[in-house]
């Protein structure tokens, strides 16, 4: 039994809230379960210097954690002067999900900036940024072509992730803290709308794991993800 | 006429939200208008190296703005690897607040922490920041007189703050982003419930002010800031 | 009685030398009794990337304390990497109060950049340095006009400053170290030679204070500072 | 045809030499063609803050690379005054994949640090590392059985890791730079002796990939991560 | 015919003023000509970590330079946010040539800290400082044997220094900022009041130079350092 | 008797290992006994700012050690986020010594980056560095040379160093690191092949030290240097 007394190949509650920020192109308040992530995408009107004059685009993300999203107060990132080697790590894949579903060519020259800010957190926090991600991006592309700044949608695909684990010897579909703290193998699964893969991590976190184990890991990953795509389609109107 | 279309001693609308966090001791979302902050106050039971030993406790706060809080996209702090001067001034004013009305033998050899982030910024986060920081910090208290820690409630009174300024040439209550950016003169008033100054903050921005212009600030700051601490009450219950 | 046998409303002994660093455009070594500082101007013919091409020039200031201008010594910013807090603060505001008085314009696209080190500090050196800096300021006009950079004066008014604070419950003009660390509030006035307010900062130490008792702290500085303007005629002949 | 000519399940020479440092208690300098790593293994008798007093040890890694270890000049990290977050995620890989093949009460109170530092880089420098790292940690844990500090080997299994990607269209075993860089999809897999999964980082470069192609990169690791625990077994006597 | 017009081994004026800061326990204002370096002794009663339970003391130093001590205004290494590698090697040169004059054992275990903040740059700072370090280490040594705290004097001998370098063809002694712009060879001399050798630094700046040179520079050095002991002696009372 | 058993004037065996990179233009591993040294150039085709559009190139160095190159393993300095003061010092008198026998108008506007990684150290690391160094800035040039890109040798001569010192009380040649640390006085010297001086440095560790003791450590570097430059020699086919 899993303590949150879902079945194995049951998401969190999921929500994913629109408009949540006045001044950002496009923003989501993205929830699973009590993991709650804020969202923006900014447009800027330039590109980073290795790409400036090659007519196409950027996309790129920023992470970070509010001190108390978590049981016990962790420090300021800001305050220590440094982002931790997680913070890094999450937020580069956060961009190279994005990137992997965007025509940077047809976005033009122009970088869209999400910043991905975890407001309280309960496992899955870089799954449910991914997946919150996506629908900010997409409603800043939609901002562009309803603004005539784009005529194509630079978006190809839609892009969502999830995490699955071990948990005491069975295969679970997104962990929340506690089970993440106590799985014997965590993963995360990034896919696209149409099921190709973006990104895989898999870890085994106190012993090695099996190929079957992690067979069942995707599985219950493909079926998550596709519930997730469901849910970023009714959020952008798709 | 002001562009919000405010009478000169209006505020904006003002809600504070309590028990937005599922782990903090206590938190409250602060919203002056657009202007919405995020407070949490973390209860350590451990002081600073400097009180160790003392039989008293601390208060301290911490300040920071989502990089999309505001019209355009500010850096982040975390990634830039130091916080701006703004933001260390904003929150050595926080904490000075808070302290002004907490009795640290009362306390005990704890600290409360408040961290005070911006969700959206529309002008007057600093004042904002200030009185929902209070609402958590009470509620702190609350906590730990429920669980028994505390006998006495440390917190001696309340504490609330609004900015006041000349806008074309007339003194205004509450500032929102259009005004501060454009006034002559701006200020900040922190005030306890008793009507007592815990500190006040004055800037000529494009030339200095009178006296008189002076006075009519400090009482628009009253008027408001009575309404506030009617506001923290119902909110914290009292 | 205070510590100094000094009546309420009495300033320490006051200098302002000039013509103290053979390179620097504008030069003042500044004493408040105990508290030394050492203020240099120097022109640069360029403006900060913000302002460029704007026909305008600007006004900054920096601040430091050598390690052993205190009782203790403290530790060397630049060996700690960064700047405190407090350091960040103070040279902002020494900076907002000059810009106050300066026709930018005038000016032209230039920038002259104060650097304030303390060389002993005893209280009120955000003070000094700011009454000091003007001295500076005004030469490095002067300057600028001499060698025929300039011909009309960008300096549109004197600007000074004093602290006053509740001591042993009697509002004093112009704390020193040891009735600073005692006083009931604290409060650092900045006003133009005319009289006008460029800022005021206020804060109660260990309780909030009373209108009444800031009004009789705005009155000891309205006197103290005129008495520090006819000073800073006096040292750059005006 | 691969650029380098070998058939697509073709690791390139790998050689594993031992002794390289006289003061580690492990070393090795790993080569899989003209990518060169040197690992150290250094043993410290103590342990980080969190694990002191629990009766166990730790392993940790650290990466870094040569300034001109790649084609063209890179900028020092020291001199630069940060790690980048693809070092930081490339030592935190190759720490947890060590830590999962340890016995930690068996190592007891010590800490074991291995030091990747890359010489020269064509590619697979973390999978290179890890191969290597593993040598030098059995060597260390060899150390202290001989010096009688240890009765039982904390070395579970063996663990050794290879990059694969899809070149062309085709799936292929471990990536020279020149195919890396060319690659549709980049994988790392760690696998212990015994082939369990330790880690898989799997991620479409210009776009996502299938399942099938996934499995067929699984298969050739397996190929290959057989090989090198062979030579690991060669290298550390086993 | 050097731009001072001095001999070629005459030295600049030289002055050595003393209690030049209320709260050190030691001071010295040092001039040589137009480079003016304020140094302070201060006593701490602990030493750094390595050194701790040994029963001998320890000496350092740092050094500084106020942003316009020179001809054009340099940037504030607290605002940069760290120490340049020529203030590094500076601080490491005065530390260790007050160290080779101390008895450790003798000193007890407390910490005497040099700061040397340059006033005004005009060349021979770093050897401007050691010789008025001296002079405040000294005083501080005799404020401890004063207030009974030592009742051997630690100070085993004198040690100054002074600059040297071949201008136009010719060695010359304390170099100024216009010869040093200009020399072919640069060297500073440390040496103590006995002769011995604390410290050489000598370097071809344009190309190298001659072992007759070298010699010439090694005799103008004696001459001048001879002549500061003098100072040295009637500026502490020896 | 010297703890290695070398007559005082004898150096270790000194081997320069050249093309040690593939990608570098000019590489070297040279080895002082156990010390070794990786030295790789790097030309790059543009110069620092201060030398834009002077027609003329630079030369400069960088230095790092591993983390257990040493005895005991050290902290890496791309984790600590800085540099030592040791490091920029001795990075600093390779890039200056090395400057000093480089015609930089011959050279053109191109920079040679001179990177010394210590792979392994047993005293004499920067004499060492610099000696290895001058080989691989020599097979840049040749580079140049052999490409077109210069038609005249831009160095004009070689330039080796060594490190001498008193080890009780006899001047030997060429420390190793036990003779290092317990030496008397440590100095290193940096000729060239004409035997002009580059720079020199030399320190008493725990006292002063005589003319006379300079004297002999300045003989036995002479003789070191020249049997230096044979083996520069013979490695660069000179």
């Amino acid at each position: 039994m899993r303590p949150s007394e879902r079945a194995p190949d049951i998401l969190r509650p999921v929500t994913l809230e629109t408009g949540v920020n006045r001044y950002a192109e496009g923003s989501c308040l993205v929830s699973f379960g009590h993991t709650k992530v804020l969202v923006t995408a900014s447009v800027e009107e330039s590109v980073p210097p290795f790409l400036r004059g090659r007519g196409q685009g950027w996309v790129t993300a920023e992470y970070g954690m509010l001190p108390r999203a978590t049981h016990t107060r962790g420090r300021r990132e800001a305050a220590q002067g440094k982002q931790s080697g997680r913070t890094q790590e999450i937020q580069r894949l956060i961009g190279r999900s994005m990137r992997a579903v965007v025509d940077m060519k047809a976005l033009g020259e122009r970088q869209i900036s999400l910043d991905c800010d975890v407001i309280q957190a309960d496992g899955g926090t870089r799954t449910a940024a991914i997946t919150g991600a996506w629908v900010a991006l997409k409603l800043a592309a939609n901002y562009l072509r309803e603004e005539g700044l784009l005529t194509v949608d630079p978006i190809l695909d839609q892009v969502a992730a999830v995490s699955c684990g071990v948990f005491s010897g069975t295969p679970v579909l997104d962990l929340d803290y506690e089970e993440d703290s106590n799985a014997e193998a965590d993963s995360n699964f990034v896919l696209t709308g149409k099921g190709d893969i973006v990104e895989i991590q898999a870890t085994g976190e106190k012993r090695g794991f099996s190929q079957a184990e992690f067979e069942a890991l995707f599985s219950l990953a493909r079926k998550g993800i596709g519930e997730l795509c469901e849910l970023q389609r009714q959020a952008t109107g798709g």
